[in-house]
């Protein structure tokens, strides 16, 4: 990729002693905290159940020794000199973003005593294997104690960390620095506005999709294979990579470009579960093996924000992977793959299908239309758990109700309800990153169409590469150099605006269901 | 399993403050050392090889902070306060082992400078991708210049910690502690002569072994499947196990007995190799997964040392593995797995197959009377670089001369001569441990047939839960609380007696080969 060789990378003012010195410290932190994420990455692939108290105590211990280091008093300092100094013109804007985030975990490190974050540790372990036996098993009562003691914990961690509004800020801003309840809720109006009107003009159009061609019989170790190839084609390198299965596909970066892992999860009958999950984990990764080499084993390597995060997952697998033009560049090799489910399946019959809006229990699977509604259903419970206004033993209860009230369906077990997700046995603030990212997703998306004005014309000749390419340029090697907001203003030169979604998601199915144009 | 549940387990004295604080640090750095082990075999079965440099300072990082730990001076404190106390007898035989241990470690870590452990750290996973990589090649030119980097740092680290005759002593007493080379010397002529006396006389007598059974097409999945049935059988505890590929197989335990996985490498052209390595590292992982919980996540959890490892994996791949009555109980399930392979093969001509002997390449793949050859060139060559005798360019040509020399048979290329085994890429002092084993394994088997005289007709029942329950109350339990000498006397009522193997050896051999008997 000589495009990707020429560009200029940020780069530390390592010449500069306090930096140098700085970098020392966040080496040997982020080095440390691979080892944390690796633990993570196992504990969901390979750890086998009885492990999982031990686990914990594992992770805990080296939370230990994650908060010292932070809590270092010689890094305090150097931090402390470095504040001001950092903003003079002879440093770059890569010693401004580090010096900003270490800043930011030193700070929390010095507002959560050790004890709480190796309880926090440990009580994710173990919550974890109680969710992933209560979702076996279908039995929320198995996970309610400890989301009890997850929900305590999250709260006094917000006690801690601090917030001017409400105490549901605090937890956001450790995926979202800078984001609040009251923007989010004002970002979120238009985005449920046109889900739920979308959604209701295309029930009332009475035309329906026929995404038959999705269902049969698809042995899982051709799926694996196809999610292999349509990841290769989107640039992500297995070099520096891997793909295995999860119950619940995930990213997984060791806080460096060099190892960045996905998973998937196939199902058997249903095709579309695997290459949507393989696209959008493959957005999440390409995003992390775009950041530049020179910020390596730094808190500023890989992504600015969990909202950017899923921008990148969102943008591959909605806006470009459920588009026409990319499967007319890819659609051969699901019909090599499965020649005799896709023998009379043409290219528009399949891109409908993957674009059915359909009301699902399933959040991983929600079509585009009902997905931030999905979204909605967990952040307001969220923050009703946050805030105490909930028991949660009527968790189970809520969320069927409001399933009801958003999407008109309800589930019948709680492994499909209140239990599908993993996330709330570590804790809350990331589900609104979701939606987020669907925002910037769809602004960058308006950008890249601006600037490459063939690019329906070249997703369908197969390639991929000159977004890939413009994206690591202009966003991805910058990791967490901007915070989120000042990212997303940099790659599409103008402030978050939930217009793009919104116009975006009526354009796209107006024209998939044949209604008329809003606009 | 009640006979287990009903024995007594050691116990440490939790009531004295002293051992009490001992463990709390003990716990925390056996918690860190657990990450480590599972960053290594991330490293063997899933790690992208672009990983791995920042692999290697992961594990520097880690190296680093054990190493702060180990020389907490309140440790030493502490440990000077135990030394002598804990002989007292209201402390436990647990207590005793505990500090010993800890003692051994701290004053390893005391004379190991941290720079230097981390530079080992460093040096291990550049120079492991590159036997991967060289080996893949077939290529020693790749992996000389690390290994000259680990001949020098091995030499240091010996210097370092003090040995009285040899250098390579103190590398040896690393693995298999009171151990050294005079002794080992002393125990492996009798083991040299009757390999090669065994050997000349079974190709003298022109007698020999059909296993053209074990060779044909037998499909990965299954051969997989057949070692998870046969590790199941004995004991092996998948609910705190797994069993995953790597390219040469092992064992890791997560310094508990809750997480103990094992590796195989299927080849699909040839049974054998799949079959006896999952019962070699399942003899290894009951052994880990028998050290008792009262001791888990310290030092003397696990095995006592290299040697008293090998001793189990080799019992129970050798001794009990490759004997009739073994297979008279198991051989159901290899006919089930490949029925039309094995439709006209019977017991015997199965068993005789497997204990087919024939002088090769790999020592994996070695049978019984040429494997401690393979030990014995490699333990010659160790010594020779760790005394400096030795220039690595001349490395593949000595290892091919040895091999004509021993074995009689020369590799026609670096991958199947020197770069075979993983071992070098780490450091020295590994390889005789394997005899050692070979041993005590002996000895061992001995002993049972003393206490069960129906053993080989409960184990033609397809029973081995005796076998397992007995080595579990009278050997596993006791992780390192005794040395390892000490250990091989207690199971056995005697000291290492080489006799046993030599006798072992002899009488199985000339009755397969119809050979006429020694006594």
């Amino acid at each position: 990729m000589p495009e990707h060789n020429t560009v200029s990378m940020p780069e530390f003012t390592h010449s500069d002693t306090r930096i140098s010195e700085l970098l020392d410290f966040m080496h040997q932190i982020t080095d440390l905290q691979a080892l944390g994420a690796l633990a993570e990455w196992d504990q969901n692939t390979a750890m086998p159940g009885g492990a999982a108290e031990v686990r914990g105590f594992q992770l805990a211990a080296l939370q230990g020794v994650l908060h010292e280091l932070w809590t270092n008093p010689r890094l305090g300092i150097l931090l402390n000199e470095l504040r001001e100094r950092v903003q003079q013109a002879s440093f770059s804007d890569a010693d401004r973003g580090l010096v900003r985030e270490a800043i930011r975990y030193y700070d929390r490190a010095a507002k959560l005593p050790r004890q709480l974050v190796e309880e926090i540790a440990r009580v994710q372990a173990t919550s974890f294997e109680a969710w992933r036996s209560a979702r076996a098993h279908s039995d929320f009562a198995r996970f309610a104690p400890m989301l009890t003691r997850t929900i305590a914990l999250q709260r006094e961690v917000a006690d801690r960390l601090g917030y001017t509004e409400t105490r549901y800020d605090a937890l956001l801003n450790e995926y979202e620095p800078g984001m609040t309840v009251s923007t989010i809720d004002r970002l979120f109006v238009p985005v449920r506005e046109v889900s739920k009107s979308l959604l209701h003009r295309i029930e009332a159009s009475g035309n329906a999709i026929d995404a038959s061609c999705l269902e049969g019989e698809f042995p899982t170790e051709k799926q694996l294979a196809l999610c292999e190839l349509l990841l290769h084609a989107m640039g992500y390198d297995f070099s520096r990579g891997q793909m295995a299965q999860s119950p619940h596909p995930f990213t997984t970066s060791f806080t460096s470009p060099y190892d960045v892992r996905v998973t998937v999860r196939p199902l058997v009958n249903f095709l579309q579960a695997s290459l949507m999950a393989a696209i959008h984990e493959g957005g999440h990764a390409v995003y992390e093996q775009g950041s530049a080499p020179t910020i390596a084993r730094t808190p500023v390597a890989g992504g600015a924000s969990m909202g950017t995060h899923e921008s990148q997952s969102r943008l591959w697998e909605n806006a470009i992977g459920r588009s026409e033009p990319y499967w007319q560049g890819q659609i051969a090799a699901v019909k090599e793959a499965f020649p005799y489910q896709f023998a009379r399946v043409d290219l528009t019959t399949f891109v409908r299908a993957l674009n059915k809006v359909h009301p699902s229990l399933i959040r991983v699977e929600a079509d585009e239309v009902t997905y931030n509604l999905h979204i909605i259903v967990r952040y307001e419970l969220e923050k009703a758990m946050v805030n105490g206004d909930v028991a949660v033993e009527t968790l189970p209860g809520l969320w069927n109700a409001k399933y009801r009230e958003y999407l008109g369906i309800e589930p019948t077990n709680d492994a499909e309800g209140v239990l599908q997700d993993i996330h709330w046995s570590s804790g809350f603030g990331y589900f609104p990153t979701y939606t987020l990212g669907n925002l910037y997703a769809a602004q960058i998306f308006n950008k890249l169409h601006a600037v490459f004005p063939d690019f329906d014309q070249r997703l369908a000749r197969g390639d991929s590469a000159f977004i890939l390419d413009w994206l690591r340029d202009h966003m991805y090697k910058f990791g967490a150099i901007y915070p989120p907001v000042e990212l997303i203003e940099r790659v599409t030169d103008e402030s978050p605006n939930p217009q793009y979604f919104t116009r975006y998601l009526n354009a796209k199915f107006e024209k998939i269901y044949g209604l008329p144009q809003t606009r």
